[in-house]
């Protein structure tokens, strides 16, 4: 793509991130926290510059009447600054991953066998309308030692553009190269369509946004993603579950916040514990506004309670509305998530280790828990430190990707001159 | 696709699949290992059997005129069909990879995280002539959990037929599901197309074949493909090269064997020794018949080599023949690996250690070696025990890959009914 008004030329980007994936790969661990620590610098120095910026996106969001949500997430307010500023200085002060040596083994020839962890390469991210993004992606790919291109919703392009500014001094403050880190300048929508189709340019591609961008890009793309696709997550109350437990599991799990992805959609109970537990558990969702939507069996135990239907069992509500169903044995359990779960994230409640020990190893889902809220699926709560986004793929990576999600490792054989054959 | 004359369903092999893998998920790997030792006893009790029906395939292939080194890869001698045993029995002997646990971390408020190695799923194998490939490929991806659809070339149709009948039938002796290995029982060529564009059936391809059925695939798959695109191999002689090793290390990785792709097909000199040490390279390369193309300022000093045009410096030969090029530093023969490489294996040869060093952790590629030459690219050798194939990829898996990449990481959480915010 040449955007003849603007100058943008998509393959200028593409070359510059490969000259610049190279400097980086093996730029120093203090000089990459010292840009990142300039980028927090920035941010605080230039914060009336980048909220004015901001405020040219407000108004032409405005203007097109977008709802207050939209418009919330789109703001630089103080505290959404203040946030991004503590996230660069966090991933600043982690470790770096990249040069670490693992499993060194030394063969019968004597050569040593090791792995290093390594940047994968330049690394694409393709996101909706909010600009935080734009520096907690860049920074965890700077730290990881990655070049990354930036392309945020027209929604925030001045927003976007301004922080990129900053992103860019502070590299060039750390003496990095500055196309490390590069926002696409453009709101032509063309320049998606180049950068999933350019694996010349682009090792990999992370989408942030809503499932249908997400599908679009998964059945487009020639260049791998790492992509979140949806949260159909499963609490499973087995029968030897504790009951006050449950019901606290089952509460948090859909109510802690009922849009993020690892929210409670379907919750299974066992029939040995339905009768004693589910009106419990109904009246607690009932005060807490919860649509309940059941299977016959217990919908009789859950007055209030609407019907659920074939597609509820396969719907991420991201909404105070829960499917329920009770099931006959733990089997039946995995039966229905084997069918319906999007293989995001899914708990037993049970004080069965048997139960518990089958469910975690039989049940395939990225991250399988026991006697926990699926609520608790976030990189931070993990101990990653940070998070790029949580994984739905079944290569590379699975569940919350942090720093090692966005590195792999490469062979390196050290020997003395040993000959093969 | 639906062939009416056969019978044959893809739909209905990767509905088998499907369902096959949920079971294999959790096999033990006491049955994994008792189905591949079955399927070495079926390879040993059946042979006049196996033999006969590979006849099939050779008398066609004698008809097409079939090369001799295709029809020795195509036939099912007493040697090969000892060799697939000894694989089997190999592979059954080694540790299962399969739900082990690591990385046991406890978070701040008691939560335990671990993260537990699972299977991918199913992995569909498309390869050409080789019917070995049948039996090493599909007890790797058992040994790893995985259910496998396998799609061999048309030549060695009868022979990976009966082949996948002793698979099926040792798999049913250890009470494992026979859909666990499906052999494409089909010439059509439709068969390909749908294996690569059904994610639902299918959730990796490994193809094992030449450059241009896999280029093809790369192009065409929906489906993630753990692939091997070509090995354009270097080895660099540094100035603080020993001049003997250097010697040996350039020979071996020339002509252990000219056709794998760790053969290297370029050779770097730094200026400081090339005047003592090429000329005496070059009589060695000359007497084992191998055609030296050459810069300019190493045809100075190789009588006898041909002048080397761009494209050899990005040519795998897969032959006896040698791109040879003088350069003035370390860098700059970093900058010839960075430009021509296929990120494949490259070797230094140097005593000393900083530039040893820089070369590891500079040189992007799947494996860096130190001393050695770059024809030790293989599983065997790093030790994995055995090997799937080489993988070119950037994500999930770099260089030669053995049962652990044939597997993925899931997060396990267990804790005492922790709640989130």
């Amino acid at each position: 793509m040449n955007d003849t008004t603007t100058g943008f030329s998509m393959q200028t980007l593409g070359r510059q991130a490969r000259q610049a994936a190279r400097i980086l790969r093996s730029a120093s661990g203090a000089a990459k926290a010292a840009a990142l620590r300039a980028m927090a610098d920035g941010l605080r120095a230039r914060r009336a510059w980048l909220q004015a910026e901001n405020e040219h996106d407000l108004r032409a969001a405005a203007e097109r009447g977008l709802d207050a949500p939209m418009m919330d997430r789109l703001r630089l307010s103080d505290r959404a600054l203040d946030l991004m500023i503590e996230g660069l200085l966090q991933i600043a002060a982690m470790p770096d991953p990249v040069g670490s040596l693992s499993e060194t083994t030394t063969r019968p020839n004597g050569m040593r066998v090791a792995r290093m962890r390594v940047p994968l390469g330049v690394i694409g991210i393709i996101y909706e309308s909010r600009p935080n993004v734009t520096i907690d992606a860049a920074a965890l790919c700077l730290k990881s030692g990655n070049a990354t291109i930036l392309r945020g919703g027209s929604e925030a392009f001045h927003s976007n553009r301004a922080l990129g500014a900053i992103i860019q001094a502070g590299l060039e403050a750390a003496g990095l190269p500055p196309h490390a880190v590069q926002v696409v300048d453009t709101t032509d929508r063309a320049a998606v369509g180049e950068m999933i189709t350019h694996p010349e340019w682009i090792d990999v591609i992370i989408p942030r946004g809503g499932k249908g961008l997400i599908a679009r890009l998964a059945d487009e793309s020639r260049v791998p993603l790492i992509k979140h696709l949806e949260g159909n997550c499963h609490v499973y109350v087995d029968k030897a579950a504790d009951p006050d437990r449950a019901l606290d599991i089952a509460v948090n799990a859909k109510t802690y916040r009922t849009g993020i992805c690892g929210a409670m959609e379907t919750l299974l109970v066992h029939a040995d514990v339905a009768a004693a537990w589910l009106p419990r558990a109904g009246a607690r969702f009932a005060e807490l506004g919860v649509e309940l939507r059941a299977c016959p069996r217990a919908a009789a135990l859950l007055p209030g309670s609407v019907p659920a239907t074939e597609a509820d069992w396969a719907t991420e509500f991201h909404a105070p509305i829960l499917a329920v169903r009770v099931v006959d044995s733990l089997d039946e359990a995995m039966d229905h998530i084997a069918r319906y779960s999007s293989e995001h994230t899914e708990s037993i409640v049970t004080e069965d280790l048997s139960a518990a020990q089958r469910f975690q190893r039989e049940v395939d889902s990225s991250s399988v828990y026991v006697n926990l809220p699926t609520c608790f699926a976030d990189g931070y709560e993990y101990g990653l430190g940070a998070e790029i986004g949580i994984s739905t793929n079944r290569l590379h990576a699975r569940g919350p990707v942090g720093l090692e999600g966005l590195t792999i490792q490469k062979w390196v054989l050290t020997g003395e001159g040993q000959l093969r054959g």
